[in-house]
């Protein structure tokens, strides 16, 4: 008998989620290795994003992502081996960050394909090298804008954005107050992530508890979440303050998402806040710079991101329920392959 | 018998409104005319503003009014006649708008009072020159930066601040389109007022005919209602959308406000909206320039401003009542002498 040539692993959505996202949307599959076409390179995914925001295209409701479907491959940001190339721009075994989405072999067109450096550890360009990073660039730079003695406030603080957020904001001089789920989060938001102050939104008393840690109120609000969080947010916004609304984590995983917060657009007015939603791609032209930045804080020791690898393809359906719960701490990423 | 000296008729706030705003929280008295002290002016009142936004103050809640009194004259502002100066900087006879309040006679320290040219129809000094011209410039021109071609959407479009702001509006080349109370008004919009389009949200079809009037989406909306409208206004907001959030009039005359938009934070996000409250006193070291450029457009017969004058002072709570349900027309204000 011939040796059986190796198998594609693919986990593909089986179903859409009616309430809660669960292990069971999703199915692992085997199909053959695909072939490489012209100006395409055939990528060996070593390491494959489990990104929040990937909720979304699983909902019917308005989303930047489109309408969702069932039976393809989840989606997904990797970092990929190049393993055949119909291309001279690229040479086998070179590495490049691509759209592998979560299997072991994906075919792209090179324009898909993003050359990296090994000088670095590869996670980082799923993380603060990637749309994470860039993400807590550009919407705390460009859209929260803050100056040096600011309050800086991060919502879902210990996540793959959040976390390098609260990072940033103090290289610039910030004072920064993370919110996250439970109180051993809060504690290592402090020791570990460099937080000035944290808060538990699952605590009885959140609402005092934001009011402490915020003595001087908010300058700025880096929403991760909306809901709950960003209604008692308003009540502590100072005037002029800004709230850069990058994600809604709270309203990702169900089907019915609750009502907007109160109090805008009164307190709006009142304290003259400033609202702005943002998509890090439309700061594409500014991304060589944003990253040359991030990877000189990171060398220098200023920026420390957090990689949370999780071992196995077959793992990821449960690491992107866990996340979506909660459960990680900085960039969830899933390891397939050296 | 001497003569009797002549009153200064007050209207004074009797109770506060538990639920709507009615014409017997209000109560008319007399008292005797007061006297101007040093550096201080007495004023006779020939017009005064009735203005939705005073309606905030009123309320126990959140305002940028602080606490509500009773048993004071209801605050407005007035255009009146200098009648005894105590200033050499103030002559009798000279006409300045000043916080007169619902009363035929107030004392005010000149600094309070500000001089006016009678070149003008004095309306217009609580109407276009006053703060819901400068509102509307500012709002519009510095939060909603409306460029050509635009589509401008305003909420409130035949009031006080909302038929100067489609006005200015089309003066900088967008196309407007006004939400308003009746089909009578939406014509009226139309016909007198320049809009481009009108739709009545009180009709069965809002929704439907909001997005027929704004095929093109709408890319600044300037917001002087909030609730519904607001709601149904952020589906239909283009990327990259400016919302000026101006007043909350559908929140102004209940004790019990209602919630946010649904769609907050999600769809600032999707579509990169900002979305920015603003008070007009931030820009009053620019007052004058606006001023001008306003006076300069009335008197070249570009902006048409319409002025609700309702006779006697007496009449002034239920044209306040009125125009919380909104009976008015452009800036409602009671003449009170000539």
């Amino acid at each position: 008998m011939a040796d059986k040539k190796p198998d594609n692993r693919q986990v593909l959505i089986d179903s859409l989620p009616e309430g809660k996202l669960a292990v069971d949307n999703y199915k692992l599959v085997s199909s053959p290795i695909p072939v490489a076409g012209d100006q395409e390179v055939l990528c060996r995914t070593l390491m494959v994003t489990i990104a929040a925001g990937s909720r979304a295209g699983l909902q019917g409701s308005a989303s930047y992502a489109g309408a969702p479907k069932t039976n393809i491959v989840m989606n997904g940001t990797g970092v990929a081996r190049v393993e055949q190339s119909n291309s001279d721009a690229f040479a086998v075994g070179e590495l490049v960050v691509c759209p592998s989405g979560w299997q072991d072999y994906s075919v792209h067109k090179t324009s898909h394909c993003t050359k990296i450096d090994d000088d670095i550890d590869i996670g980082h360009y799923l993380g603060a090298l990637g749309t994470n990073g860039l993400t807590a660039y550009f919407g705390l730079l460009n859209v929260g804008q803050p100056i040096e003695n600011d309050t800086v406030l991060v919502s879902a603080a210990a996540g793959s954005v959040g976390h390098l957020v609260g990072q940033i904001a103090k290289i610039k001089g910030a004072r920064t107050v993370g919110v996250t789920s439970t109180t051993e989060k809060c504690q290592m938001l402090e020791a570990q992530l460099g937080y000035d102050a944290s808060v538990s939104y699952k605590s009885a008393d959140f609402r005092a508890e934001l009011k402490a840690a915020c003595a001087s109120g908010v300058d700025v609000y880096f929403d991760n979440t909306g809901g709950e969080i960003l209604g008692a947010t308003l009540f502590r916004m100072n005037q002029g303050g800004r709230i850069a609304c990058c994600g809604v984590v709270s309203q990702y995983d169900t089907s019915n998402p609750a009502g907007g917060p109160r109090g805008i657009p009164g307190l709006l007015i009142n304290k003259r806040i400033k609202m702005q939603g943002f998509l890090v791609f439309d700061y594409m032209d500014q991304y060589r710079d944003a990253r040359s930045q991030l990877k000189s804080w990171i060398k220098s020791g200023q920026l420390n991101p957090v990689n949370d690898v999780v071992e196995g393809l077959e793992q990821a359906p449960e690491a992107f329920v866990n996340l979506l719960a909660g459960g990680n701490v900085g960039t969830r990423m899933v390891k397939i392959a050296d």
